[in-house]
């Protein structure tokens, strides 16, 4: 069975439309029912990545930013380890934005974004981004509605920007329920080797889950455009969210059609 | 069949010995005579080294650094892509050094080299590195070697330094005869795919061959250390070249023995 590439596409948020979450099962599969066929399948267009971007490095002209949000456990690490494992690392870079340190914070919250955009020929991954800046920051009741519009309007400026100057970008927001959330951190508390990973904040962070999903709604409805779309991947099931970015990730490579340079030298007169 | 782990260490540079690379065979298959084998057993390492990088990571208190010189076509990026493609990107990081650019001529040689230092669970690649601004002047007639020995030993320094850090350092010198370049140069020119990979000043550095196995014999001679040595790795064959170093990175991953972190907060106070 092949998936048409062009299904994933159906996630993407429409630019300027008001998003509700609640509508959106995050426990969907709708094109891919079968945990099997979709592992197959990551594998598959994960090896197509890599072709493409070996591609796209030998150009060197253009790059591909794919940003992935999402709350405590819905699974940005995950997707980054089964989806990106297997692009050379020689040209895929993965930045993972943690609490802005001492420095970061002495400049305006994009400072240490801009520090972090990708480089001609690259694929790379932010795990969070500029959007932590207006969710972690609305959700606990520090920023009023006027201060994140202006935040919005900002960051959507900075993607065009980054268009303009030949960076595509495509970001993913992992839709969990609460209750999966939850489980996954009565998993996390059980087993020894991950118990590790649980830390006070995410229970903090959980008890504002109503603040964190309509500050994601608002950041979806807002910053989705044409140039830089959001997709909202249903992201109970973590194969059916690898499955999603994948395609999508794969279908904008190919929509790219990166090419080899011309040779540099006249063959005939370099013989050995 | 199994290789012992411990046969890659036989490519190490006794730490003082003086080095000749024309003693050395850059065809030598000494402990996996058959490509196929090679590329299973690679394959194999590479696993192995992704689980225990993700221990690295998670541990977050040490980090690996992998340093890869070579003449041109000697194979440094087909090194990386054959035994990082596989390793997870978000704790594995390639460094490619060009030739230094305005900002960086305007510093010493070892600042844009300790800005790229590796950080805390990282493995780190450095493709090409602190050697080519030894190599690279001393090749082309325009480093004293006193200069060159002052150098050298600034870099061991700092690679005392960095071990003490907690980085381990571990450099291969891919190892090709002339009579191999000129035959991998020659394929690139016949390959519409590869021709753009050849310029100008690929031929130049061919006609200083000499010059660079000398400068090479002083590097390999006076920088292989207990702490971060080298390894003279025979790579006219592509597959040994690979089987020698992934078998090296694994051999070092599993004597730093990464352990999972502890876990952070009391369970039984946390259940949901």
């Amino acid at each position: 069975m092949t998936i048409d590439l062009k299904s994933w596409e159906s996630y993407r948020v429409e630019p300027g439309k008001r998003i509700r979450l609640k509508q959106i099962p995050a426990g969907a599969t709708d094109f891919c029912g079968d945990k099997a066929t979709a592992r197959a399948t990551v594998k598959k267009y994960r090896k197509q990545i890599d072709e493409l971007v070996s591609v796209l490095a030998m150009e060197e002209r253009r790059s591909l930013l794919v940003v992935l949000q999402g709350v405590d456990a819905s699974g940005k690490d995950g997707a980054v380890r089964r989806i990106f494992t297997g692009v050379n690392p020689q040209h895929c870079r993965v930045i993972s934005f943690k609490e802005p340190n001492r420095e970061e914070r002495a400049h305006d919250y994009l400072w240490r974004i801009y520090r972090s955009a990708p480089a001609k020929g690259e694929l790379r991954v932010f795990n969070r981004s500029q959007y932590e800046d207006v969710l972690v920051p609305r959700a606990h009741g520090k920023m009023s509605a006027k201060e994140m519009h202006i935040r919005l309007r900002q960051i959507a400026e900075m993607e065009r920007s980054w268009t303009e100057s030949g960076i595509a970008i495509r970001k993913f927001f992992l839709h969990i329920s609460r209750k999966e959330q939850g489980s996954r951190f009565q998993k996390r508390l059980n087993d020894p080797e991950k118990h590790w990973k649980v830390q006070e904040s995410d229970f903090a962070d959980r008890k504002l889950w109503p603040k964190f999903q309509q500050a994601y709604e608002a950041v979806l409805s807002r910053t989705s455009t044409d140039y830089a779309p959001w997709y909202a991947v249903p992201a109970d099931h973590k194969w059916y969210r690898d499955v999603v970015i994948a395609g999508a990730v794969l279908g904008t490579l190919r929509a790219m059609r990166p090419r080899r340079p011309m040779p540099r030298l006249d063959s005939k007169l370099y013989q050995l």
